[in-house]
């Protein structure tokens, strides 16, 4: 069991991630802009305690931030002092609304890449999460037709969230460095062309011919 | 039947297209650097006839394009003069040797750009088949797990690779506008990292809970 906090997870992603891993019998805490919100959502899914973003970062193994790509820097900057020896994973998807099926990749190369300079040295930064479907994540019986790619240069960090995959009923997979990470955000937008073009209730990937992965 | 050049079409990945190709009865060149293992690679996969890069792109429906990204804009250059009104089907992934596991895309943001530019104004252009591993494209027997995500800003160009996809036995899927194919060319490192990490033979990608795309 860890103590896991998620960071905007008042929000579609962040609620249907912290729901599996309450289920799972982690320690969650949820956080949010707004306490009473974040207090509210932890009574519904079954989580800890709600309480304040910031807060809601300190004393956690693992610190999942699920914001909007508009509050991702602001928000990192408002834990990174809080995380201390944490697990920080990153979800952002740098899309730019409103053309959100067009691959727009920062000039930093990726989000992921924005949150390691956001947070600065000595932060364990894992990315992942970016592909999955909120609603379909959300219903915590459903089986998942998706493969959560996890990237860090960290490789423990990245075996731990690997392994909270598996937790929450995901097939986790190692993706290499955090770099790659650039690869899963512009996938999202072919994943929402897909949504719409092929009339996908919440598209997902799956990759083929693995032979050593967990079998979800 | 369309008549469809494949340039570089003696390397592994051409060679397996245009064998797949020949096999659904399109009238298939094979073009090369050298003529003469042009034609020999013809006889061997039973494509019309082979061919020097150049002259082979003349008097096409379709042109596929199969070089290394390092070729890539040599190989451009000979043949935008002759390829007319013919489509032109890119399939370069920017891999930066030895870093091949690494995503590391380029300035302009995809091959796919590069070859915009290096192709110019009023060339059709779409670029597809960069995550469909070629030894298993090249067994012409075998059912592939990869979809091949096709990106053009020309909805009609796209359209006709899509059905050139089903014709080789593969599903085609749009995955939206030419700037999209970034994130099929990342997605390979991924590919290649996986294929390492868990003992895949040729990794590839299939896309989830789409209730229009073809069923193959």
């Amino acid at each position: 069991m860890s103590r896991i906090a998620v960071i905007g997870g008042t929000g579609h992603l962040g609620k249907a991630i912290a729901r599996r891993l309450a289920k799972a019998g982690h320690d969650v805490t949820i956080g949010s802009r707004a306490a009473d919100k974040a207090q509210a959502c932890a009574e519904e899914i079954g989580a800890r305690a709600g309480t304040a973003n910031a807060d809601a970062a300190e004393g956690q193994d693992v610190v999942i931030v699920t914001v909007p790509h508009a509050s991702q820097a602001d928000t990192l900057d408002q834990i990174k002092d809080r995380v201390g020896s944490a697990i920080v994973v990153d979800t952002t998807v740098p899309l730019v609304p409103p053309k959100v099926m067009r691959v727009q990749l920062p000039a930093e190369g990726s989000a992921a890449q924005q949150a390691a300079d956001g947070l600065g040295e000595g932060v364990r930064l894992v990315s992942a999460f970016h592909n999955v479907a909120a609603h379909i994540l959300d219903d915590a019986d459903l089986q998942v037709e998706c493969d959560i790619l996890c990237f860090s240069d960290d490789v423990e960090a990245r075996g731990v969230v690997v392994n909270l995959c598996a937790d929450m009923g995901l097939r986790g997979l190692a993706g290499g460095s955090l770099a790659n990470s650039a690869a899963a955000e512009a996938l999202t937008s072919i994943l929402i062309y897909l949504n719409k073009t092929y009339k996908a209730d919440g598209a997902g990937i799956r990759f083929t011919r693995l032979t050593t992965a967990p079998a979800v």
